[in-house]
């Protein structure tokens, strides 16, 4: 049966692939997760026209399909399991970037970094930075609503998402949205489509809002004895009606791991970090906000330190930007995305310390402060395993008693990686019994055979 | 049939009226299009549980119910015809502000104003700013995703709501969103029932994000001798990367009725008008600011005023605040509300001159120049007959020549007013079948029974 498909998606489909090393790539993402089985087939579509023909005979012969860009995603949204893999990858066009309405027309597979560097040749940006954006693609941020670093004074992806060409699962062409600052005519399906991990139609193309690119001020790092004054002082920005750019939180464990990977041992005892940057419409406004939010942030520090000089404004963020990777250094990472109430900061990351002692998991948390988004990277050792299908238990019972921890905080599962496969099991914690046949509703209605990326999101 | 079902609403829910008084005012909204007979009856719900029990029973019952909150609707979405008119008017308690996380939680009929003269105790401003803040509910500004003149700036209202508590069309209870500033979990069902004008659900609670409350830093007025100009200053603004709290445009017909309403000369005989205001963190950033905006905005004014005292920063707005009174003063008033690509604006504000000259019927524009959202107030005389429902036919006519212009310029029938009932006939020239069939079967997943708002929207 696979064998007979299989042989029909490659003769019918002219970027269709079947060799081994396609479908290794295609069975995973950067999770880790391993799919449950090969995709059927990669097709790599490189129009419009190609999706709308891969789609339309799926739904015809309910042949399950997995849309996919660069693989970046976190939560296993990309996973095949036997499905057939549709790669936008190669739609990469800057269709126009229109520097007076301040919008960009682009195709799915261009990646988030050169938008923005297209977008910045005319004093624009595209606010949404995930970590990812140097290899992650838009269309991939949108599946998930992407966040980032910036987004606690910028928005999100969805902030972001002006119109949508998606092609549903039956083949038709859906446009949404809207080239105009405004419009209320009909629902707003761009943002339903947002964050809808690819279970809702494949995004083929995207009108986006740029914003006038601001002028940096200048950085701030700051260490504590502890989390709790650490969190106090980031809740004090917020209370002063401060607008850092970013407002990013390190825990010990974090600094102790960035502190081996670097070999320096500035950071190596204190007992949290936080760091923040500003900007503004011009340079000096820029400047004067970093001042008031060191004055701030100064009450509790056991060190400070403040560079003015925008040249340099990323130097004091090389801790927060070298977090993960000193982390994978030390072994296997499953990386976490919970939110939760700003003032709950402290205790949801003395929860994780108590979490990790109860499952003897080392995690190290760093967060997106200013807006109470934590990642927990939930660590083990490489020789339990090459990939993460050998995941011990400790591990997912640590995921698990995380995701407890945020919905009794009165958080939330996932800020801005979304729930793909590794958090579709406990939905129930977020989401009631209404709630969820709701959004099932949805899905029937857009997609009723249930061929796009089934078994995620929801 | 009526007279039986009509009985059993005033036996069964004791907010329930259905004399003459509360029919007749229920019949409407301030739109002025008369439904096309009195309501079934009024239910005046105190909460949400007199809403779910409203709703359970209508659905078995299969009546339909219209969502009703002050009436202030500008598209005839709360029109009952026939329906039973489910007031939530009375809902207006803000259950509480949180100046740390910088959210509200509240009640449907909240006024807009109220809510935000609550936030500004903390230093806090809620955003969404329409002309009718101080008489519309919350509730009805979900219902319609309002705008107003600061959302060029501080966005509409989809971007200030966090989570919704809403009551299904049987009576189920959906909350959706989150209280954290970021989530991803799930569809974003909140951002689905925004702007949905009450087709979908009946929003009893909402959880809405602050903002810190800006320093105003002036006011300027500039006056040019045509409306090209005027829109070419207002997009000089755009391009230099300012960023004004408002930027409006008037144009010549508003400014002579300003003048015969309040019986001043000054703009009279203008071409066009210009008003922008400013806002920042702090006074001076926002006072430089408006210095920068003024120098662009006085390139080829014929005028140009300033008021950099925050005290008196509406007293610039004057014209503004009083172009649809005057314009009222002189009749019926239509008020149109379509949005385009900001380099149309000028093309668009011809367009009207002409629709109004072809087809005799005054018409007078103002708009928020910054997001090309005009509002085209079409006028006709008192004499041909009291009510809206003796529209001359002309005027209907010019309102469709309006929408044609608004598409064909590459924009929408409606910025933040909504389509109710006025603009649906008008639908299919923005939503091509495609995409109206996908906005009905989100409907039909989430209102199997038709009864909610039937005959809007969509």
């Amino acid at each position: 049966m696979t064998a007979a498909l299989r042989a029909e998606v490659l003769a019918r489909f002219p970027g269709a692939r079947a060799d081994d090393d396609a479908l290794a790539r295609a069975r995973t993402d950067r999770s880790g997760t391993p799919g449950s089985a090969d995709p059927l087939a990669v097709v790599r579509a490189g129009s419009v026209d190609e999706v709308r023909a891969v789609l339309a005979w799926a739904h015809e012969q309910r042949v399950p399909v997995v849309p996919r860009g660069a693989g970046t995603g976190l939560a296993g949204g990309a996973v095949a399991d036997g499905a057939l893999v549709l790669d936008v990858s190669g739609m990469r066009r800057i269709v126009h970037v229109d520097p007076v309405e301040e919008v960009a027309v682009v195709e799915p597979g261009v990646l988030t970094a050169d938008l923005d560097a297209a977008a910045a040749e005319h004093g624009l940006m595209y606010a949404p930075d995930p970590a990812s954006a140097a290899i992650s693609t838009i269309g991939g941020n949108i599946a998930t609503n992407a966040g980032g670093m910036r987004c606690v004074k910028h928005g999100v992806t969805r902030d972001a998402v002006l119109g949508l060409e998606v092609v549903l699962a039956d083949g038709r062409l859906l446009r949404t949205g809207r080239a105009t600052a405004k419009g209320v005519v009909g629902y707003d399906l761009t943002a339903l489509l947002v964050g809808s991990e690819g279970t809702l139609g494949v995004v083929v193309g995207a009108t986006l809002r740029l914003r006038p690119r601001p002028h940096v001020g200048g950085t701030v790092l700051a260490t504590y004895p502890d989390v709790e004054t650490a969190a106090r002082a980031c809740s004090r920005v917020g209370a002063a009606r401060l607008r850092p750019s970013l407002l990013e939180l390190i825990d010990a464990a974090t600094l102790a791991a960035v502190a081996d990977h670097t070999g320096t041992t500035a950071l190596a005892s204190a007992g949290a970090a936080v760091v923040a940057q500003t900007d503004g419409a011009d340079a000096p406004t820029a400047a004067a906000e970093l001042t008031r939010i060191v004055e701030v942030l100064r009450d509790g520090a056991d060190t400070l330190e403040q560079d003015d000089d925008p040249a340099r404004a990323d130097e004091l963020l090389t801790a927060r930007r070298l977090a993960l990777p000193a982390v994978e250094a030390r072994g296997h990472a499953l990386i976490e995305d919970i939110c939760v109430p700003r003032a709950r900061l402290a205790e949801a990351v003395r929860g994780i310390e108590r979490i990790a002692a109860e499952t003897g998991v080392p995690i190290y948390t760093f967060a997106h402060a200013g807006d109470g988004n934590l990642h927990p990277i939930v660590s083990w050792p490489r020789d339990a395993g090459a990939s993460g299908a050998q995941r011990p238990a400790a591990v997912d019972d640590a995921a698990g008693r995380i995701f407890e921890l945020a919905v009794a905080l009165g958080g939330t599962l996932s800020g801005e990686h979304g729930v793909g496969t590794l958090k579709r099991a406990y939905l129930g914690l977020e989401l009631d019994a209404d709630a969820l046949a709701v959004q099932r509703a949805v899905k029937a209605a857009l997609d009723p055979r249930g061929i796009l990326n089934p078994g995620k999101a929801i």
